[in-house]
């Protein structure tokens, strides 16, 4: 399990790309960022840092802190209830990022349902990273995900910033397509 | 009415600024954007450049700029058809901003319904502005305007850049206090 100690240590470098990246929080923000390690102890290669700006029954708003070749494990945003599911958009704001979303090429070139030669390999536990249509999002480029779309993105050897405009967020909803995943035991 | 020459001299300035606040536009978006005069030849004084990131049918984003004292008027986002109207988060990130939104306290001091003492003066044809509860927004500093609710905002001395995160944006619909103020015939 990730440390406290390792999330506070995580805060702080992110706080330094957003700083970076000419991103001002104020301290509440700073200090309650969360800070997702994905259920596994491997936060430099698995994990994101968030800060929540908004999040209200009409829309959300929010930072998405990547290092230098973390990924956020491949997940989806289903629909429930009455809710047709959570749209994103990524809009790099500093640094770069590659995006797999799932999309037409993947499905029809891929018979066995695994990634083929994307610029950045997932860490680890390949088996369940299937998105392959790959898009390279530099600084004021931006992609905009379907809900209930399969997708996991990495940073490049910067580290990025991204900011995301979305629908409203209910995290406990996400269905990740690796099972050891718990994503609202691993953040806090 | 503000000419091209003026409109594209905004742009650029207001480019300026997004530039020094670490905000990066591509090329598109910096072609694109919006100057609106509100329907007065007095862009310096009353105005507002805007690039729009994303509008689609769930949330919306935007980047506001603000000249040293640019002022955007007092207008309201109000319900039509089964649209509860837009609600609307300005977020603060360089300069500051005086927001003035109509408020409990306005509506219970003032028996006329003019300004009390805000610590920016509406640029001219004050009559139409009313709402005088004033937030100070500094960099990293928010606030969610409700829907229907009156609100004008005035830059400080520096000029500002604010992101808006907002429910999806109709323009058309937009209501203004002063009733010369054409908001589809004044930008493009």
């Amino acid at each position: 399990m990730t440390s406290e100690a390792e999330r506070e240590q995580a805060r702080e470098r992110a706080a330094d790309l957003l700083h970076e990246a000419g991103v001002v929080l104020t301290g509440d923000e700073r200090r309650e960022m969360e800070v997702v390690d994905y259920s596994f102890d491997r936060l430099e290669e698995v994990g994101t840092e968030i800060v929540v700006y908004e999040n209200n029954d009409r829309y959300c708003a929010k930072e998405l802190v990547l290092f230098d070749g973390q990924t956020c494990p491949e997940h989806r945003h289903p629909p429930f209830d009455d809710y047709p599911g959570k749209q994103e958009t990524f809009r790099c704001r500093w640094g770069d990022v590659y995006l797999y979303v799932e999309g037409e090429e993947a499905s029809e070139s891929e018979s066995d349902g695994t990634l083929q030669n994307p610029t950045v390999e997932p860490p680890f536990r390949d088996e369940y990273y299937t998105a392959s249509e790959e898009i390279h999002l530099t600084p004021g480029e931006q992609y905009t995900i379907p809900p209930d779309t399969r997708h996991w993105f990495v940073a490049g050897e910067d580290g990025a910033v991204i900011s995301e405009f979305s629908s409203p967020s209910f995290d406990e909803e996400d269905v990740f397509t690796d099972p050891k995943i718990d994503r609202m035991e691993s953040s806090y």
